[in-house]
């Protein structure tokens, strides 16, 4: 037998069987879970690629998430493959594109689920606040450089727009209407354990999505009361990292709804209880979109938002905007898919 | 950006969806996982209270948690809503009472499955021997200070009567008959992990209860040889406190059983392996009820307990006495419910 | 970006980050965490292959593992990589031959951790007592499916003659003197719930392993009071399968000393508790090898087992001719791995 090959370091593949507690109660994987696998793939990618240089150490920290769509739910038993690979370097981050395949081990069959777009930034193993110079990576073509650098502009504009966005919060409201954004509106909390925490002790994006995917999930399981998946997922950037030790408080709102989909606003707060500097602040916000599923996984029609104050009808204008926006967009990708 | 308020720091709650993981084959959740849940969130409010006046930094640690009753048994795919109100404070002790409701997210319908009263003290971060002085809370209306006061007084009373009891070990039986206490006694082991951990070290009281409760329903699934569910606990009182690195003993036998009932009795041991003082000490015993359930959720009879020796004879007659107690109190209690 | 590309359907390789929750408190990964990653490789690429042709559903079940070293220890934050190869296969069984490889993605550096083989059997989805045929592999010289066969035979003597030594069990010892048998040994329960088991509703083989695993680690912890790593796991036979449901008991006892590792004895028993048939057995058998680390990492000496009765003699006798013929192995095989 010959000698163990790992995968060529600009690739790494990770994969395993989906368990009963990846999936909801009708076996269908939670698109946290692998919202999460996708993420470890990328930071040991990225992480890896950052220290192949002599010099200071490094963990690679998330710093963004493209828009993500899934094609498909995954089902419990099912293999799920995700692989990742690095795409663009600028000097002070790193682009990992990933593809998550699902297989059925029994039949054979393959489909993909997803496709992923990270963006990560190194910081320093003893200097948490420095950021460390990413090594170049070796294009085939010039014009996959070029790209590369037209999505790395695209993103930082989209960031520092997006951090706008920060002030509101999710008011309780007493006796909520039905359908109404405060009868479906919901929070989670958790504490941080260390295996949450990367080597610099900080929340793992990954972490944080899952948990994020499983606030939007309530949202909408109690505004539809049915059986419901992650259709996609908005770009999400991540402001401010979230120590070990801290609580967060994840806040789900019901934004918009279109016939067949719901699309939730996330929160995640972080409160540092112990520590030098108490202090409570905005870590993380996306919007994810959620379909509900008849028993035999078909797309059901679901009830309407009922919009009760101006800024509900502000924020479902919005929600509009972006549905009508990414409904456009994966038109155009299912169609270039098509012709590969 | 304005400082977020979810809720006043005075009141958390922490959701979140029942699991398989969480449940027994019959889809029943574990009382382990309840009073884990209940515990973190007593752990947050607790801490966070403690160290909201400048001073020294410390975390709360669980010293006792009073009977439990589990109204029905959550199952998987429902959410568990756990709130937790801090109602008295003395010098060096903070009283936590906690609800937790079950949602039905398909179909809205919520049910309270659960009432419980903690009792946390704070210890320095650095200084894990030194408790803390507790911020005053302010109470609405005298009446309810003097009623914590009187509460405090009673656990504090009732917690020097119970140091009595620890010297009691569970002997091993080889070749037990039908239906004794050696023939469903159980034991099992844990290697206390990081994850079972407060930010001190220590393993969360949460932890434990979890892992006393797994032992006694295996030592009732045992003796029923049927599904089993956990009805109550019994006061628990957290002697000593078990570091990280330890490796615990979780003990339990039975020692009465009524027509529907069972209770079991379980020890927790800890083993201080590795480290500069090695010891095996008594943390932690409580009473664990069980009730054994039809496929269809209803209450079986349990087979009679065999009494073997005086001392479980002894032991069996106590326990007569804590049921006849519990079901007085469990009477007045849901009476006082429905007047509510 | 090109389409995403699953590895051939003959290789899989399973990566993930070693966190705090797979260690003991010294860092180092337990060997149970290994053996379970290497089992749910070799159940992935048995079972997808087993299926690879029209026919009835199976899912490959793990009948036996051969000898395993562990070369060094993983530590946190550190990459395993599980690449999983099927090289044999007969009638009704699959050999898988697995490489682990631990990376650190700060230093680059690689080694290898461990190797092992694994045999499976397809059982077919709706009867679990049917065993498929095993669709052909082709082999890239004669010369390989002949060694292959080899190792078929010898495997299958072996598990015949391992079939006679279950009637022992581990009695418990009531106040045992110090380095003795009876004071190390340990038992820990565990009731199997849905993510522990396949498809089929059956256990893992990898979850009994790291269960195993963990018993044994007490015992070598509490005979030596230091910290300790899985050193080797003599081959394990799965005679027989657990179902979901079940309650299983594993016990350890010490059966030989070197001067610098413990062996350790472990039992699977199973409890059918709730259902038709009414059963208890032995499920699994095994001998563990661990050693003893100092805070830098170096073997430590151990301290002799004391001896008690004949029945203990023998063992440690027998022990001691496992220790003396792995020890041979182990040189003859480093010898051939540093030609290579």
């Amino acid at each position: 037998m010959s000698l163990p090959k790992v995968s060529p370091s600009s690739i790494i593949q990770i994969s395993r069987i989906m368990r009963p507690d990846d999936a909801n109660i009708a076996g269908n994987v939670h698109g946290g879970t692998i919202l999460k696998m996708i993420e470890e793939a990328g930071a040991i990618i990225s992480t890896r690629h950052c220290n192949s240089q002599s010099g200071e150490q490094c963990v690679a920290a998330l710093a963004r998430v493209e828009r993500t769509d899934f094609l498909s739910p995954m089902c419990i038993g099912e293999v799920g493959h995700v692989s990742a690979e690095i795409t663009y370097t600028s000097r002070h981050s790193v682009e990992v594109q990933v593809n998550v395949m699902a297989e059925n081990i029994l039949t054979g069959a393959k489909r993909v689920t997803n496709r992923a777009t990270l963006w990560y930034v190194p910081l320093s193993l003893t200097n948490v606040d420095k950021v460390i110079e990413v090594p170049p990576i070796e294009y085939e073509r010039k014009q996959l450089e070029d790209e590369g650098r037209k999505r790395y502009d695209d993103q930082k504009l989209e960031r520092m727009e997006t951090k706008e966005r920060n002030g509101e919060f999710i008011v309780p409201v007493v006796n909520p209407e039905q359908y109404t954004v405060g009868c479906s509106q919901s929070s989670l909390i958790h504490l941080v354990g260390p295996s949450d925490c990367t080597l610099h002790g900080f929340v793992h994006g990954g972490v944080t999505m899952k948990l994020m995917d499983e606030v939007a999930g309530i949202v909408a399981c109690r505004h539809s009361k049915t059986n419901v998946v992650t259709a996609s997922v908005d770009a999400i950037n991540f402001h401010r990292k979230i120590q070990k030790g801290c609580i967060i408080t994840i806040s789900g709102r019901m934004t918009f709804t279109s016939n067949k989909s719901m699309e939730i606003e996330v929160f995640v707060d972080a409160d540092t209880l112990v520590g030098d500097t108490e202090e409570r602040y905005r870590a993380v916000s996306a919007f994810f979109t959620y379909v509900s599923l008849s028993k035999v996984g078909k797309p059901l029609p679901v009830p309407q938002l009922v919009i009760e104050s101006e800024e509900e009808k502000k924020r479902f204008e919005e929600g509009k905007g972006r549905y009508l926006q990414s409904k456009a967009k994966r038109q155009a990708d299912t169609q270039s898919l098509t012709q590969q």
